[in-house]
C-alpha cells in the first residue's frame, strides 16, 4: 500500500476517458491491474449520494478507483463538499482493516490530492439492500455483521487502545467537520422542522406534523444528538446502512466509511438495525404472499443473530483484549473480582444508543433527503404510504421509550408487533 | 498579548536569580511591570504539584510568571511530564477568559518553547483551601463559582459554539495526553487498587479494603472514568479543587487550568464540590466548637449557592446563546415549542456526573498521592483518621447512588448526616 500526500498538483476529476491514463502512471496501481494500460476497461458504476466509483479492468485484476468529487453528486455542485473526505475514509479503511481484517476493501494506494483511492473491487458481490428488495438470502450475513460491529467496536476504543494513540485518533477524526455535519443536519435535525430538501410520500403529511409536534420525542432526539457530537467511545463506520454493505450469497463485506468519526459504540449498530427493519417493513410491497413471511421471519433472523455475536465477541474481547484504561484488571480479576457487571453495563448504555439511532435513522430515511430504495421503489403510493407510516410510528416508540426497551430483546417483536399496525 | 511560538531556543528553567534578566528582553513585559529590571523583585511562589511560580514585582505592576518543569514537582526528575502542559494552559486560559471574563488570569505573554506565561497577578487574593482551613468567609464566593462553570459548561459545548470551531478545539486539547493522563491514573484508578504511589492514613486500612473490594462501587468509578475519557462535551478546567482559587474577602478567582481538556460538563462542578465537603468534614479539627457549626454551614450554604447559580445561568444562557447545533430553536421555539424538557435532562445528566466525579475526588484524595491540605494538616492521626472515614464513605455512597440521588438538592443533607457518623 502506498500514499502519495503530494498536495501540490491541481485536483481533477477522473473521467472514464482520462482514468487508463492517470492511472498508468502510478507503478504500484499499475503492477497490480496489470498488463497495458491501452487495453484497460473501466466503468464507472457510482450509485452512492457523493463520489465518483470506477471499476478498472486489467489483465490481471480489476480493482476500485473511489474519487471524492468537491460537492455533493446526489444534489450538484450547488452543495459544495470538502475532498478531504477521502482522507477520512482512507484513514477509517486502515483502522477497520486493522480491527477486523478482511471485511473492508484493501487499500492498495491513497492520493490525498486527488482525494482518490484505489483499493480492492469485492465481486460478483451485490448491494444487500437490492438483495433484501430481492428477496435473496445470505449465509452468515448476521454472523459476520455482528462480529465486525464489536471488533470495531471495541478495538477502537479506550477498553483496547493506548490512551496516546486513541487521542490522537478522535483528534484526527474531529477534522471530519463536513460528514459529520451532513449527519448532525440530515439525520438529527432535519426530520424534525420543515428542511428544505426534505421530502416525504404523499398521504403522511398528518403523521409527520404529529411527529414534529412530539416535544419529548424530540428532546430525545436531541440527546443522542448530543452523544453523537460529545461522545468519542470509538471510531465509528459512520453510515452502516445496507447500502454501505456487499455480499455474495455465502459472503458479507462493508464498504464507504467516509463518514468515519468517533462516537458512540452503539451508533453503527443502531442504524445497521434501523436499515434491517425497513428492509422488514417495506417487504409486503416486494413479495408475494406465499414468500413474505418466510423473508421477513429471515430478517428477523438475522437481527437476533447480529445481537448475539456482537454480545458474544465483545465479551471475548472483553476477556482477551481489555488493555485500556477503562475498566484495568489491576481493579478486578487481578484482585480476584469479576468485571462482569462492567461488560453488562457497557452492553446496556450501547443497547440504549442502538435503540434511539435506530429510531432516528427510520424517521430520517421517510422524512429528510436521502430516501431507502426498499421504500422508494414501491411504486403504489398509498401502498408506500401505508407501509412508511409503520416504519415512521416504530421509529417514534423507539425514540420514546429508548430507556424502557431491551434493544437486544425487544426489537424483534415491536417489528413483528408494528408489521401488522395501520395508521393512515 | 503576545505569543512566541519559536520552539527552536533550548528550554531553561528560569532561577529567581535569571529571571529579571531574561525577563528584561521580552518588551510586552518589560513595559508592564515597569522601572529598571535591575529593581525587579523576584519571589517564588510555586506551592503546587507541577510548576515553578514567580512574583515579578516592578515599579508599575506585579505580574506572575508561570513555568512548567519537565517533570512532576512534588515528585522530582524521576516523573517527566511534558512542558507541553503550559501550552494547554494558555489555550484554556485563553477560552476562559473569552467565556466568563475577569475569573481567570489575564495572559499578557506566553513563550511555548520556554512552557513560560506571564500572567495577571492576583492579590491580596489567598488560596481558598487556606481560608476554609482558618475558617475565613468570603462574599460572593457560590455565586462567582457558580456562575463560572455554567458560562464555562455552556459556552463549550456544542449548545453555543459553532461545530467547526467545537471539533477544532476538542481535536486541540486531546493533545493534553499527559495530564489527562495523570486524572485517569491518580483520580480514577490508583485508589481503587495498591498501586506504588498511594497513601492513606494510619488506621483506615480496614476500610480501604472495603473499598477496594467494593466491585460495584468500582464498576460505576470506572464508567465515570469512560465519560471522562470519552466525553466531549464542553472544555473543562480539569482540576478546579480549592487549591485552584483564590480569593480576598469579597472577589474570587480561578486560576491554574493546565489539566484543561474537553470533556462532561459536571466534571468541574463534581470536583468543586467535593472539595467543598472536604473542607466540610475536615472542620471539627480546625474550629473550636463556638465557630463550628456556623463555618460549616456556611460551606454548605455556599455548596447550595453554587448549584442554584449554576443552574440559573445556563438556564439563562439556554434562552439567549442556544446558537449550536444541540437543541436548535428551529425545532423548539421557532415551531412554538418549548425546550425547557431538553434543559432538564441536560440538568439531570450534569448532576449524575457531578454526584459521580464528587465521590470519587473525595476518595483519591485521601487515598492516591496527591492529599488535601484540609486533612493532611490534621496533626491527630486519630482525629484524621475519623474525619476522612467519613469523607471516603460519603463518597462511596455518592458513587454507589449516582442515579438515586438529585445533585441540586441532596448532597446538603448527605453531608450533615455524614458529619455525624463514626465508621472506625
Amino acid at each position: 500500500m502506498e500514499v502519495n500526500s503530494d498536495m501540490s498538483r491541481n485536483y481533477e476529476a477522473l473521467t472514464p476517458e482520462t482514468l487508463a491514463n492517470r492511472i498508468a502512471q502510478i507503478p504500484v496501481i499499475s503492477q497490480k491491474v496489470g498488463g497495458s494500460p491501452t487495453k484497460w476497461k473501466v466503468k464507472e458504476v457510482g450509485d452512492g449520494n457523493l463520489n465518483l466509483v470506477f471499476i478498472l479492468e486489467g489483465e490481471e485484476n480489476s480493482i476500485i478507483i473511489k474519487q471524492a468529487l468537491p460537492y455533493v453528486r446526489l444534489v450538484g455542485e450547488s452543495w459544495p463538499l470538502p475532498l478531504e473526505r477521502a482522507f477520512f475514509e482512507y484513514n477509517a479503511l486502515i483502522r477497520q482493516q486493522e480491527r477486523d481484517p478482511g471485511v473492508v476493501p484493501k487499500v492498495y494506494y491513497f492520493d490525498r490530492g486527488q482525494a482518490l483511492i484505489a483499493m480492492e473491487y469485492f465481486h460478483p458481490h451485490k448491494i444487500l439492500r437490492g438483495k433484501f428488495i430481492n428477496g435473496d438470502k445470505v449465509e452468515k450475513l448476521g454472523e459476520t455483521l455482528g462480529a465486525h460491529c464489536a471488533r470495531i467496536a471495541f478495538r477502537g476504543s479506550d477498553l483496547h487502545m493506548k490512551t496516546s494513540q486513541k487521542k490522537a485518533d478522535v483528534a484526527l477524526f474531529q477534522g471530519n467537520v463536513s460528514l459529520c455535519g451532513i449527519t448532525e443536519d440530515l439525520i438529527f435535525t432535519d426530520p424534525y422542522f420543515q428542511a428544505e430538501m426534505n421530502n416525504h410520500t404523499e398521504g403522511l403529511g398528518t403523521l409527520v406534523k404529529q411527529l414534529r409536534s412530539d416535544t419529548e420525542m424530540k428532546v430525545q432526539v436531541q440527546q443522542m444528538l448530543q452523544r453523537f457530537s460529545t461522545n468519542t467511545e470509538t471510531m465509528c463506520h459512520g453510515d452502516l446502512h445496507s447500502g454501505s454493505i456487499m455480499c455474495t450469497n455465502t459472503e458479507t463485506k462493508v464498504i464507504d466509511p467516509e463518514f468515519g468519526f468517533y462516537g458512540p459504540m452503539g451508533f453503527d449498530l443502531g442504524m445497521l438495525i434501523a436499515n434491517f427493519l425497513m428492509a422488514y417493513l417495506s417487504q409486503p410491497a416486494h413479495r408475494g404472499k406465499d414468500e413474505l413471511e418466510d423473508y421477513q421471519e429471515w430478517i428477523l433472523d438475522i437481527i437476533g443473530i447480529i445481537f448475539r455475536t456482537f454480545c458474544s465477541e465483545f465479551a471475548t474481547l472483553w476477556d482477551k483484549e481489555r488493555t485500556g484504561i477503562l475498566f484495568p484488571k489491576k481493579m478486578f480479576e487481578d484482585q480476584g473480582q469479576s468485571s462482569q457487571k462492567g461488560l453488562e453495563n457497557i452492553f446496556n448504555h450501547i443497547g440504549y444508543d442502538v435503540i434511539a439511532v435506530c429510531g432516528i435513522e427510520m424517521h430520517r430515511r421517510c422524512l429528510s433527503l436521502a430516501h431507502n430504495a426498499d421504500f422508494e421503489l414501491i411504486e403504489n403510493i398509498k401502498i408506500r404510504a401505508k407501509l412508511e407510516a409503520r416504519n415512521l410510528m416504530l421509529g417514534r416508540e423507539l425514540i420514546l421509550n429508548q430507556k424502557n426497551l431491551n434493544a437486544y430483546k425487544d426489537i424483534e417483536k415491536l417489528a413483528r408487533n408494528y408489521n401488522e399496525k395501520d395508521f393512515l
